[in-house]
């Protein structure tokens, strides 16, 4: 039922690799992810700011832009193999049809913005600018020691389209949800991980999460406690828990503008074709977690916008089971 | 507000020692706290079975007994220092016009059971069994690494009552809970640290829940994933969290009968008496989480009650701020 | 001073999948690997083992083969991506004039052995029979919890000439190890991160050790405490220590045969082509630590031999530090 | 062959509670544990500074004093339970023909400083200031995150006498080492731990260690990793190891004056008398640890003096295996 993959794609794209959001208060964001998340600032301006994970050597993996369109994302970045991989991509953006745009991006190498067919804003590059790893300077270690960016997750509002033109681009599933034929997730990869990319059914497109690695499951913990510390308490949305796809524990925390960013652990290898992806049957879409509350319905339904980009609804909208259902049900049982 | 603490009571009790609960299904109890929990068992016979910590050299911490009675426990025990402690012990009792009965228990020395002014029921010996401990053998480690009991929290109908009974026998508040100048939770100690015994103001005697060391934190997720594995996922009633009084990192399980087990990290040492209670200030029952969901409606109501003792209701009933309030609030926002 | 590399190699490498190691007593090597590494025996027959991490998908990672030329291995496997890459392999390394050969090999797709010009054994295949992973199942979790097989460490020669021929395959060095303008150790990936394949310099072929990753720091305890345990503790030869490059967390373990297994935490991303390797001046051989003690003797000249290939004497001996020599020192300064 | 043990002890000693160091440079010893050991500064002056553990409520655990007398120790300080502890202390080293002095020491209450029989000097109070604990405030965690201080390590010209004495104010054993019949090494306790005074038989009195716990294992590999970026990579002087008796990880750093201290895990509950000690035959001293290498001549033979406390031989000079010696032996097996 997965649309067939393209194993020699027109272009190389290796992994996910920034996310550039839009935010209303640049020091307080600047200060959740630093002092919570765990991210370095890499370099900063007066409306912007650079940041990536502690073993991060690309120049950032977070961009935050302080804009009057705050809680909308610019965009999610891709890194291709080599220059022409640029070039190529851009072809094949052309022939079809969709948007296609040379920019300059500052300390990043030519840099191509690119939409997919549902709108989902994206810019590819090749290069960085470059800047010493920072994982063994332990006395640099804050927060929820962030090492570095491992995959988003969009909303698209027809999922096995979204799955099939990123399919063509190379990218295969290593797990997926569906309910009865109908495909309602995917969770496609590129680097040899888990994900690069997870594509859910809703109305899109939207930047549902980005999310960054930690080294060890005690980190997610002192994230949590970090955000209690800084007044985010009722921002730690969901979790700590382990997921039911892929199998990574998480925790999700809502940023100062109600982006949402996860932590999690490292996840299995992939890489190789022959693996068959794991199928997880769903009623809808309830992701189904090992142990433990479902997450509340703002995690299901609140996502970021894509700034310029129109929202497409869907006409299957997910009917998860939520934490509210799940204790409307406890209550309804005593 | 805190009544007065005997710094030299009329016997010494050093420690919460073990927990003996009435079961349905003594195998299926038995693999819950092994699997799961990572206990390991000392002896068992037809009817019951006998469980320790990995790091305990006493015969048990905690006894399962297969009784018609299940989902009720039999007693709570503590240890006094020396044997001469229970003649003092005893006279204290009598003296107080309590039940106080000497008894012979398997596996340990003499065995005072004797009763608080509230009927809950507690059994006192100075000796036990020993057996090697075993928290060196990693060949032999299960579940989440349990190490040794440390704690037991109990309802009483009158917080201060209780409270002011166990000050008279040595224990000392770490933390204690209140609603203005009303007591309704004392987290009291004996064996220097944070907690022995704790007491809720809630319809009582009833055993809210008792509580293991696991070794690290990643040992709470090792709980939660094997809850999961083995049947218990929907057992895993609250957490992982971070506690407020006290500050452990914690999660609550349910076992098969509905008894209510704790796995907990390490705290804090008390020990000196010039080092004052925390006091935290509730408009009711509601101890604040440092971050994520409160607790559901059952976590604060449901509890075992002690077999054979007789329920009194309190006039105060608590009023906390449960999982489905909170929910029900958070839709109402929408 | 590092080979040019070939962004564009002649058949594509993706990893390192696999070590096919003869040994003197099976069942003891099994127990080792099952009970100390935490690997799971996916198959197994009279002569014959076969072993994967607890989230590997394919059938093995370690093939275990009794043999009166024990302490030797046959073979370390690479994956490539397609079948159509083992004939384009083929083809390349007849062209080069060095041994190609198709084989069968049970549980893989078809199977080509070559040799690198050092002699090298190495087994390329594209496709192997597969298992479900078992990493979400906690219950058959033992030893140290290794994941999955992360790199090989082989002697060559003259590593010059090895990391050259490697460079032609697409490798790319992470780190390296020179002597002046002299490389003397280069460590290469494949998959994007630092490691699948190190190279230094010293009589050769020999395989060092291959790696298994585990997933948190406290897993290298374990592997210590359960080598402690069943027989191992003078085999716990270096470590746990923190690498200087690379900056992993390790602990050496020597084997029933010394066959020496590294356990290892994750490590940092590569993939990014503009990111410069990261150089290590070396006086010699001597891997810089970032505390703790030398590595022994044994560590830097032991080593187990290919079966059937013939060793060449390096010119250049490497004369690392060793604790020997490092112990002397300090006695000579009392 | 223990000394007999007073269970109804003169006075009440309850734990191991502050060291106070002569340092040749306060500056370099206070950024030495407070970046690598992760202490906080409770209070500082021109020529001294009061530290304490993460979790700790009073004032001081650690007292650095500026002096020419750098590298010894002034005392060890032990707290006793009430006011009346001192005073019947008093009239017990007193009795004993030992020395006794009230003193006034700025944050403590009422101060008696006396000496054991071997001279090893002693502080003992009941109150100290109290400060907030602060291990719930992850934002202020440094270092190796150490909580609290645990026990102090003596060298004592005759162990079994030193332990006779120690024994006689209500220490127990939790394990002890033999050669033979003769004692020498016991390793004591008052707090219902494993230990608050080790006492090794060697040249005395001095003070070998003092032990901070720290709250996971990775914060050992983190206190070490601190070490190497601040410049104290070879004197992360043994270990990470196991410990032989008391099973406990560890690992021992040397400050900038040469004093010793251990950061460990926590360890197994003491507390009830009927548990036997756990013995450990030696040849000689050398502790066996689990796996690994054995400690350098240096961890056994060097050790902090106590200021103007005069140095007694021992007859019986410790013969352990030392690393020296087991390299030795390494070279001459090859």
């Amino acid at each position: 039922m997965l649309p067939a993959v393209n194993h020699r794609p027109p272009f190389n794209i290796t992994r996910a690799s920034h996310v550039v959001l839009n935010v209303a208060d640049l020091a307080k964001s600047r200060a959740f992810y630093v002092d919570i998340v765990g991210l370095v600032v890499t370099e900063e301006a007066d409306n912007i700011c650079y940041l990536r994970g502690l073993s991060e050597a690309c120049h950032h993996s977070l961009v935050l832009v302080q804009s009057s369109a705050a809680s909308t994302c610019k965009r999610i970045g891709f890194r291709v193999f080599l220059e022409e991989d640029l070039d190529l991509a851009y072809q094949f953006f052309k022939a079809e049809g969709l948007p296609a745009e040379w920019v300059d991006v500052a300390h990043q190498g030519r840099t191509l913005h690119v939409s997919d067919p549902f709108g989902t804003k994206i810019e590819l590059c090749a290069q960085m600018e470059t800047r010493p790893r920072l994982h063994l300077e332990r006395d640099k270690y804050k927060g929820a020691h962030a090492q570095r960016i491992d995959h988003y997750q969009i909303f698209a509002p027809n999922a096995y389209e979204s799955c099939a033109f990123y399919s063509r681009l190379g990218f295969r599933n290593s797990e997926y949800l569906s309910h009865g034929e109908k495909l309602i997730g995917a969770f496609m990869y590129r680097k040899g991980t888990c994900l690069d990319l997870a594509i859910i059914e809703n109305d899109g497109p939207c930047l549902h999460h980005f999310a960054y690695i930690v080294p060890e499951s005690h980190d997610i913990f002192t994230g949590c406690d970090l955000a209690g510390i800084y007044g985010y308490a009722h921002e730690v949305e969901r979790g700590p828990g382990r997921h039911g796809p892929g199998g990574m524990l998480f925790v999700y925390l809502r940023d100062p503008d109600g982006h949402r960013v996860e932590l999690c652990d490292g996840h299995y290898q992939t890489i190789d074709i022959e693996i068959e992806p794991v199928r997880w049957d769903a009623a809808s879409l309830s992701t189904n977690v090992r142990w433990g509350l479902p997450a509340p319905s703002r995690w299901y339904f609140e996502a970021s916008r894509f700034e310029g980009a129109e929202l497409i609804e869907t006409p299957n909208k997910p009917k998860p089971q939520t934490l509210e259902s799940y204790v409307q049900k406890l209550s309804e049982k005593n």
